[in-house]
């Protein structure tokens, strides 16, 4: 019997415990051992809930009992995530968690951590939700130099523009309705400004290069100016508008960006519609492929948890080796990137052709009072020449 | 350094001397020592060729030599890839294949003779090329109860499809163009008679169910009955026509079967096109995910044996258990399968809906002298008896 510990007995911690339940018989086949909840940490009382008597509300009785092999991490937040997870760690026990958040900041030193003490630190929910992308990064993908990871790494703001983009409703409006069926949060924040996938892509990006990319060094644009008028525009492009949280090597670095981007419907991203995520990477020899899945909510982030202590359970001799040292990386400067740009102004098109040079000029359904067009491919410092000769741009979306 | 001897110096086993030589330094910098290719076994001599003085054409040489710790396989056929593979693991060699013959029928005792003298089996390359899909489901999907695996696993056949689909072209002229541009063989059988796609699902059935699946038992049916009037009709339902390989759990057990499917757009492999291939999951937390990218072609199948051989050398003294058994599966009968069928018959509506009750009957532009009908859905049995009692029918299709 493996004795595990579930910190939080929320969304995901409560997941973990029920898929463990549900699927007991074949976990405990693919394992050779059974995984058995012992404590659940958590502040509150659930009276009557069958995991009751499971409840401890002091980490200390965790940390404190050897019996315990596995920590499962499902609080979110930095701290006390992070102490809970080095003291775990520091004392043998294996640490797993869907904790972003803690992983963009503190994993490079959690993956040494767990390395010297001969355990393993795994966050596969941490990126994608269900969406298996951590491991296969760390052990599929390892033959080639990775150029480019582009995700839809936001459930939120993914399932926002497929119904802007069905209902031509305004941001808005869709926000209310995201937010009534409890798919964004009273604060959505974190959301539509990019910051969740700003994360992600740090951490994906991390795992990419083997070293630490902090994600306040990531350009992040968030979905809050997208309307119902681009939508028109995408659609006589033939083109989606998502959300993208990419980074592409350049030289001896990568760029990162968090930004909507038009996409063509040939691009494995176009048809990523409501919640479901996905992450596109090209490999130099690989070339292109795609994971697609559930990048959220109670079952699909606790089966990739479970699936880190079925890995764990396998391997509970051996450290499994992840390169992402503590070494931060610098990043180059997103305006290297070089996209098509799609432009909305007020100015005539003399005067946007003497900014751009050759444009093709596009025409929705209903908007008059402005020109709109796609510039050539150019690159981001170049693009804000352009738009700062121009003046009166009233909006700018990048071209895949 | 860590020496290798590739088998076979053809497409894939030269794109494996390649990609290990375009990658070297990354390769090198995550296994942390260096992959060395000592022999390439082939028949032939390559005279001129950079790797010439490393060909040998005796297996024994190989077998013999105490410093080559992996055997990569990539001959094709299950004759002599079998033996080798067994006196290299029987040696105490790893080894690694692209081969989906050799691992259809005798993955099971591969695996087991490799646990035994605590070395690695290991192919991926063997389903979806470059795709991965065997690790993710050995080491990732590991939470779930897998209710269903459909593949788009053939390149040429997708590709043929997805021709067919765009020109409106026939089988035949399709074929043709396939294999002027090599992405069909000169006898094509393998491919659009579904055998090629048949091993791939049996494998990967194996794998999600942990017990050997023989192909043979799989009720295969190819896309040479597909013609341009079926595309029509696609079509007009606003679906795409795919060759999919799948097995869905039921009860104890799994149905298996390999046929061309009429697939909506909401569906993930809608628009897997030309010769990409895509493997959908769906498990029972988890919900649907989807693994992308290239089936075929020399890099990024030598990319997914590569990836193999660097696990490989990150696990040197170690074997990773991989759960398939020897015990044979008997999969249930595929026609317990419900689904609705598409049929076109010479028949009138009223013989129609006497075998058939109520359908939806469909028109395609340009065709007539003929019905064609969506039934409602029924299981195999049901539609047997149904099409036994209407006759006359022209084409029957499956529809997802």
């Amino acid at each position: 019997m493996i004795q595990i510990a579930v910190l939080g007995y929320g969304t995901i911690g409560s997941g973990v415990v029920e898929v463990l339940k549900v699927n007991k018989d074949s976990i405990t086949k693919r394992v050779g051992d059974e995984i058995f909840v012992k404590y659940i940490l958590d502040l509150r009382e659930f009276p009557g809930d069958p995991m009751e008597d499971k409840i401890v509300h002091d980490y200390a009785v965790i940390q404190n009992d050897p019996e315990v092999a596995i920590v499962v991490e499902a609080m979110g937040g930095v701290e006390p995530a992070y102490t809970f997870a080095k003291q775990a760690i520091e004392s043998g026990k294996h640490f797993a968690t869907s904790n972003k958040a803690l992983i963009a900041e503190k994993g490079a030193e959690l993956i040494r951590l767990a390395k010297e003490h001969n355990v393993n630190c795994m966050f596969e929910a941490s990126v994608g939700g269900g969406i298996p992308i951590i491991r296969p990064l760390n052990s599929c993908l390892t033959a080639d130099v990775i150029e480019e990871v582009s995700g839809i790494l936001n459930g939120t703001t993914n399932y926002m523009m497929t119904k802007m983009s069905e209902k031509g409703s305004e941001f808005e409006d869709v926000l209310k309705d995201a937010q009534q069926k409890g798919y964004a949060e009273a604060d959505p924040t974190a959301d539509i400004e990019g910051h969740d996938a700003c994360r992600k892509i740090a951490i994906l990006t991390s795992l990419v290069c083997g070293q630490q990319v902090d994600f306040q060094d990531i350009h992040t644009e968030g979905i809050t100016k997208i309307t119902a008028t681009d939508i028109k525009y995408a659609k006589a492009l033939g083109r989606s508008i998502k959300l993208l949280a990419s980074s592409y090597q350049t030289g001896d670095s990568y760029c990162a960006l968090v930004a909507p981007f038009m996409l063509e419907p040939t691009h494995p991203l176009y048809n990523v519609n409501d919640v479901f995520n996905a992450v596109f990477v090209h490999g130099n020899v690989l070339g292109d492929a795609m994971f697609y899945g559930s990048g959220a909510g109670k079952l699909p982030t606790a089966s990739a948890v479970v699936a880190d202590i079925v890995e764990i359970a396998k391997h509970l001799d051996e450290n499994i080796p992840v390169e992402w040292r503590k070494e931060k990386l610098e990043l180059a400067d997103y305006r290297q990137l070089k996209n098509k740009y799609f432009v909305r102004t007020t100015a005539d098109k003399a005067a946007i052709e003497k900014a751009f040079g050759s444009v093709s000029y596009v025409q929705a359904e209903g908007v008059t009072g402005e020109n709109a067009f796609v510039t050539a491919e150019m690159d981001g410092f170049a693009y804000d020449k352009a738009e700062a000769e121009l003046g009166e741009v009233l909006q700018c979306i990048r071209v895949k």
